[in-house]
């Protein structure tokens, strides 16, 4: 293999995923060509903001890796597995526990903002172990020796921290780890939800990936256009209106024209909407049917996690001996 | 079995013992009739403290595994392991962290007191894993579902967190762990150190379990006595007197002949020492020559803690199957 290096990246089993999730996915599409990727369902990460949910990780995990391997992820070219199928990773977030100061995870930009978001919802969520997930992170991370990381820019913080921990081992024991750079996920432009506000479960506001056409119908008729434009033939502004930056992002090649016939007032909102139906289903249409194809092969996705779980723990069994020897010499 | 339940101890692996431990050991001795005992080295908990040491746990493991079987621990009757040759403690230790409170840890009495002791001693133990050393005793603990922990009246509070533990986890899914409850260890006289301090290996004040005749000698003649009593003739006080305090625990039929004789300065402390030696000559010669045994069998005490660890583990993995199932349903 003459890949590029080593990528471990996850996600928390929130079950299916939306459209918002897609620039992610695609980028890992991308990415499992160039590098040996390994993509994790980070499903005790889930714990550290909400045991209550935990009853339904289990179904939230498979929702979620088929939606992965219908929008292209390989399980073929990638190692794709749970978290908690690779008990090492609680080792080494162990071990990496004895050499941490308390101040680097206190210091994480994060902390203190996710308590305080979460506790405006009044959820307390300040255990030792929401505490310690950037940590069970970089456990994550360097169990497989990754060179990289793709992440968003509000993870930079982490893939430092991860860095920091992996240069105190190497110095304190002996250089096992690699010190992992931080990959930026290309951008595109960020799709509001069918209100214009984030995108988001929690909002109800999201097009699912695999939608059928049904919900993309539906959808479609609720976002937020241009309030403005009453009449169609009245002048529209396509800055401000959520169809058109869906366009721009499933129909591109249209959208410079579409663009021009709202502005002189010459396509009504319904005809415009219409044709973003037919350009979201031309491009969910067979993420749904490889989705249900998927979904209907009864075991299989428990396979594809066995299988990678398999493969994982491999890697990361070579990884607990170099470090135990590290260690205990 | 008819026993009376589950018993988990342990220690950390601080190489040879010394007659200061041969109280835990000797209750450790008769717990294993009544109980299923597990006793195991706390050889993660020792990198809570010291990392820097932890090229040495792996000797001090055996050498200390030799003085436990050497003072009758019996690894047909009780399970013997080390911590890490058993990474579910890990796996439990990360899902408790998630449901234990920050400030359950932070309130443990002994936290702040070690942060400063080891502080004084230009030592900076301020880890994410020093925090959260009495959660991963409670994993320790309720791994096996010990329903009595054998303590020293210090470690109450960490019975306590691992009972609220156990509660919490139950609550919050399902009930899998009994609360185990502190058992005092047996109380006999402390014994100082041959100079009058508390006996210590950082000191340099011990006397190995399982000493040689020469360490004996040597020993006894370091013992501070009566500093009031000039000559043999003089009066002596023995509640003064280290060599007093060690005739109580090894020599308990001759004490009060010996405190009379010594009151009445009709036996000078060079004899009372020679019969100290003599006493605990009868006492470690025992214990010497099955640790020498052990010794001598290369592999024997390996073996010993791979028995162990797979026995250990056999109870483990169903706990946590149990555990899974309850977290993840």
């Amino acid at each position: 293999m003459s890949k590029k290096g080593i990528i471990l990246s996850g996600m928390r089993p929130t079950g299916r995923l939306h459209l918002g999730h897609q620039n992610v996915l695609n980028n890992w599409v991308e990415l499992q060509d160039e590098y040996q990727c390994f993509f994790f369902i980070a499903n005790w990460h889930a714990l550290t903001t909400g045991w209550e949910e935990a009853k339904f990780i289990r179904q939230n995990t498979l929702e979620m890796v088929a939606d992965w391997l219908a929008s292209g992820l390989d399980p073929e070219k990638s190692v794709i597995f749970a978290q908690s199928d690779v008990i090492e990773h609680a080792e080494l977030h162990l071990i990496f526990s004895m050499i941490t100061p308390l101040s680097w995870l206190e210091r994480v930009p994060t902390y203190k903002d996710q308590i305080q978001k979460f506790g405006a919802m009044g959820k307390d969520i300040n255990t030792y172990g929401f505490l310690g997930y950037p940590l069970l992170q970089a456990a994550d991370i360097l169990m497989y020796k990754a060179t990289a990381v793709p992440v968003g820019e509000d993870q930079f913080p982490h893939v430092e921290l991860t860095r920091e921990v992996a240069r105190r081992f190497n110095n304190l024991f002996k250089p096992v780890f690699p010190e992992p750079q931080a990959v930026v996920h290309k951008k595109i432009a960020t799709l509001p939800g069918v209100d214009g506000a984030k995108m988001s479960k929690s909002y109800g506001n999201v097009i699912s990936i695999g939608a059928d056409p049904d919900e993309i119908k539906k959808n479609v008729n609720l976002m937020v256009t241009d309030p403005a434009r009453i009449r169609k033939t009245d002048p529209g502004h396509p800055e401000v209106c959520v169809v058109h930056k869906f366009h721009g992002v499933y129909n591109a090649p249209q959208l410079s024209e579409l663009e021009a016939q709202c502005r002189a007032g010459s396509i009504g909102c319904v005809a415009c909407k219409k044709q973003l139906a037919i350009a979201l289903e031309q491009a969910q249409g067979p993420i749904r049917e490889r989705r249900n194809e998927i979904l209907s092969k009864k075991g299989y996705l428990e396979e594809i996690l066995q299988d990678g779980a398999a493969r994982a723990r491999a890697v990361a069994r070579k990884t607990m001996e170099e470090v135990r020897e590290a260690v205990f010499g």
